[in-house]
């Protein structure tokens, strides 16, 4: 029983469910339409808190299993209390986190191996953009570096889980294109 | 005492902190390259923790007060075990923080009282793209909406902060803008 559970779960991927996701989307694509949230609150100075609960998608009103709560802040260099991490540091974790689920995921579904998959994300940034010192410096990351190492199989057949998982990763999409972002305000 | 405590750092911003960085940097502008830096591990399928500790800033290596741990994963609809928030929420979670981060130091620096800072960011994503069911739909958000409830001083003053927030803001550029992404693999 515990390798038929193997069998099905390779890197704890449900593979079966995997696939009739998958099919269950192509007969009605409606289910595909996803809407993800977070609220935020000011606490103090460069100091806020967003909750992450509800989202919608597979055409319903659906709740992570706890309403979990994630605090910002600038550390003391930044004239911040560094009661968390930084804003721009977020966006790293999440690149990180969305390219190794879809390495589990597409080796999972290739029958691929993976033993370990860690990896660092480094981004670099001129702080004379923000502070409005010279306008020809962006107020963003110039450039983000991922370094992955992944053990299991083949070096080979990993570095194609890797690529594949770049080509269909919602995060790289994101931070690479870009996105419209829309702000609207409440003022009074 | 307590009066001058609260002229000083309005809001929570200790202005004065704030300016003498900005006189700092100006005088040398190697303080203000910065390098945002987060580890990531793989646990199982679409679960993986990051961790923030150390980053590079104002000509030295520094580290946060303490070495933070987050973790990111699927929810069940996505054949994930909802152990944390996806991926993608984490970007929600870092535009509203950095946005309101903005918005505390613009308003303290410009004398404008703020009470209180309140905002949701939707973002809208079609799951089509990712699973590799049709081409013409996008891996990444197709669209994000913030929105800000803001209370405190005249609502038009208020309004000029968080457009000078979002005009500063590293989040909101890197999102809007794109930023290059490379990714090096370690295999075998």
């Amino acid at each position: 029983m515990t390798l038929m559970s193997d069998r099905a779960n390779p890197n704890g991927v449900d593979v079966e469910t995997l696939f009739a996701t998958i099919d269950a989307v192509q007969g009605d694509p409606e289910i595909a339409k996803f809407q993800f949230r977070a609220s935020n609150r000011w606490v103090s100075g460069t100091h806020s808190q967003s909750r992450i609960h509800g989202f919608h998608g597979a055409k319903q009103e659906l709740t992570h299993a706890e309403p979990w709560a994630f605090d910002a802040d600038h550390p003391a260099v930044l004239v911040g209390k560094d009661a968390a991490p930084t804003p721009v540091e977020f966006l790293l974790h999440a690149l990180a986190a969305c390219l190794t689920a879809g390495i589990a995921n597409i080796a999972a579904a290739r029958g691929v191996n993976l033993a370990e998959v860690t990896s660092t994300v480094e981004g670099d940034i001129d702080l004379l953009g923000i502070l409005g010192l010279d306008e020809e410096v962006r107020n963003g990351y110039r450039q983000i570096r991922v370094s992955f190492v992944l053990r299991g199989d083949d070096p080979d057949k990993l570095r194609q889980v890797v690529e594949q998982s770049r080509s269909r990763s919602a995060v790289f999409d994101v931070l690479t294109n870009g996105v419209p972002v829309s702000i609207d305000v409440d003022a009074g």
